[in-house]
């Protein structure tokens, strides 16, 4: 299937070898028709999904993710393209930026009628690990991260993710898109290659419902979308913002949970990548760019990074939550990582080493 | 000062040389009067503490914790007994257990008039990082970790974690008392000698405040008290208990968020450590051995973790929330570790890779 996303991109979809669907992006029409030349094989299974009782959250049990590739070579990397000598996952032998269905998927799409268990203590019953996991891999070279593509391919990226967030919207029993990027072994990277990942859940997750509990009460209280009123505090202190451009704004959070940690928010809020305007997805890529020069800047070493798009959910909240891209980096110092121990991990209870301000000045003292 | 807590136990009183408190506790009659021959120091300042508004969620910034010490050599270790060498945190030549105020303390006791300021987005003021912070060293020997005490020894520091627990909650602005270990590098300890902590909040955290709400709405729903529920379901479905005595059963929670989780809760419920029966804490140590006797067994390395002390906080929910002891470990196989990535760091939502009978089976296959 080829579809027109406007601007000259173009999306051809193709079927792999056990029935999953790769996706091309292609800043101009390319013919996509290499066949996955691998042996046919069934497709992956479903997992199950428990809920914790103590919490009221889904866990997904991905038993079958333990043998996973676990930093494999560049020569068996499989998200490099296919030669003569390596069948990978991308049957092609050079892509711009390609989005396929994950081989180990934690949540995949559920057999049969499915709907989400009501929550009822320990009588909750398991249910399948219903949603979808996508890998969105950069460039066809083996090395760099979303900081090192030059901007066309930023700008290409986000356009696969804005189509990938408008698709997966469309599927009946996915109710949040969460399109990210895991960057370090530090952070528990399994491969290597320049990629990312979008997970589309099937439930509410924890942050994205308590964020918006409150931002549903703080709009009922005072009119406003929260926000807006944290991107304005945000503004109106100044001392944080470490980039902006016309449409977009970066900053350290006031409330900052780690050594290093950036919200890029556009001015105009929207509720996900969909609803972004034309000229406020063009203007990301520069200001991405920039955020992440001045991060890697800072110790002038490779930065572990979780890099999360924050999206309003599916079918709720729409009107009060907002778009922004969170990095997080657990690099406190050069050798130093910050560790969620016992107060985080068991508490959620952040303590943070250094002042918010501390690390802006710090991101902002960085010479691009 | 000298208190009898009962059993022969003492607890000493001492001040340290910038006005902390030590505790020396004994199992006998023990003459404790070794001054701190260090010099006179200032007191540690207190920090502050921010409102995260997109989750309403307090944020300590504790910028002086940034040069404490990182795994020092033996002969520096700040957690051993004072020498003719080295003057420790601890000024006598030998100990049993000790408890005593944090050097750098990520909370600590408000100047003046104190109270947490009510939550109110961006306009929330920045207010002091209030609370207490206590090291609890295990052994006066530099080797070691909580299982591998003696059930004496474990048995003294079930009574110093009562003790704190009885008299933290004393204090006006601690609302919540969390004693907790962190073992191993891997999780971040930086430094190696066999000790817990203690922190006590002036607010509530957040999975403590998720777990109230949650626990009340089930009382309020079925009249019963939650953890009940959930020990009574581990016991019927038998399958994930890996250890039980008369007073206590550990158990793989039906859905554990981590390769190898462990729950321990006494069979008669109570609010908090200084509501067990001495019974009840009698026979913790025999339990508490065997638990960490076979998750250390699993793969026979040293097992990184972090042991958490659920407790109800100090003024509500104390008929609906239960103790008990949660031990998580991100080793999933030898040489590879959970990472909390993605999913899990930046939407709380939780990924297991093995299914928790199978972490369970593997526990109970450790011959012991």
């Amino acid at each position: 299937m080829h579809r027109d996303l406007g601007n000259g991109v173009t999306c051809t979809e193709l079927p792999m070898n056990d029935g999953r669907t790769i996706r091309y992006y292609d800043p101009e029409q390319t013919a996509r028709t290499s066949a996955d030349q691998r042996p046919k094989e069934d497709p992956a299974g479903i997992g199950d999904m428990r809920l914790d009782p103590l919490l009221n959250e889904w866990i997904a049990i991905a038993a079958h993710r333990q043998t996973r590739a676990f930093l494999p070579p560049k020569e068996l990397c499989p998200l490099c393209p296919t030669t003569g000598e390596l069948l990978t996952e991308i049957p092609d032998s050079q892509f711009n930026v390609v989005v396929f269905d994950n081989k180990n998927p934690s949540f995949n799409a559920p057999t049969g009628e499915w709907a989400l268990p009501e929550l009822n203590g320990t009588e909750t019953p398991v249910t399948q690990a219903a949603g979808k996991c996508e890998v969105v891999v950069f460039s066809d070279l083996h090395e760099g991260s979303f900081g090192t593509l030059t901007q066309g391919r930023m700008a290409l990226v986000m356009t696969a993710w804005r189509d990938r967030t408008r698709e997966l919207s469309k599927i009946a029993h996915i109710v949040q898109v969460f399109p990210f990027e895991n960057r370090g072994e530090e952070v528990g990277v399994t491969l290597g290659h320049p990629h990312g990942q979008i997970y589309a859940y099937a439930y509410l997750t924890p942050r994205t419902e308590k964020m918006l509990q409150i931002a549903t009460q703080h709009h009922q209280k005072t009119g406003r979308v929260l926000m807006d009123d944290i991107v304005a505090r945000e503004i109106r202190d100044d001392v944080r913002v470490i980039a902006r451009n016309e449409h977009w704004v970066a900053y350290v959070p006031f409330a900052a949970r780690y050594p290093f940690e950036i919200h890029v928010a556009p001015l105009v809020g929207v509720a996900d990548l969909a609803a972004l305007s034309q000229d406020q997805a063009d203007a990301f890529p520069a200001i991405a760019l920039e955020v992440l020069a001045r991060l890697e800047g800072v110790f002038g070493l490779p930065m572990p990074y979780i890099a999360a798009w924050h999206q309003a959910p599916v079918n709720v909240g729409r009107d009060v939550l907002r778009l922004h891209w969170q990095i997080t980096s657990i690099r406190r110092a050069p050798g130093k990582l910050k560790y969620l121990a016992g107060s985080e991990a068991a508490m959620g209870a952040f303590i943070m080493d250094m002042a918010p301000e501390q690390s802006a000045e710090q991101l902002k003292a960085v010479k691009l």
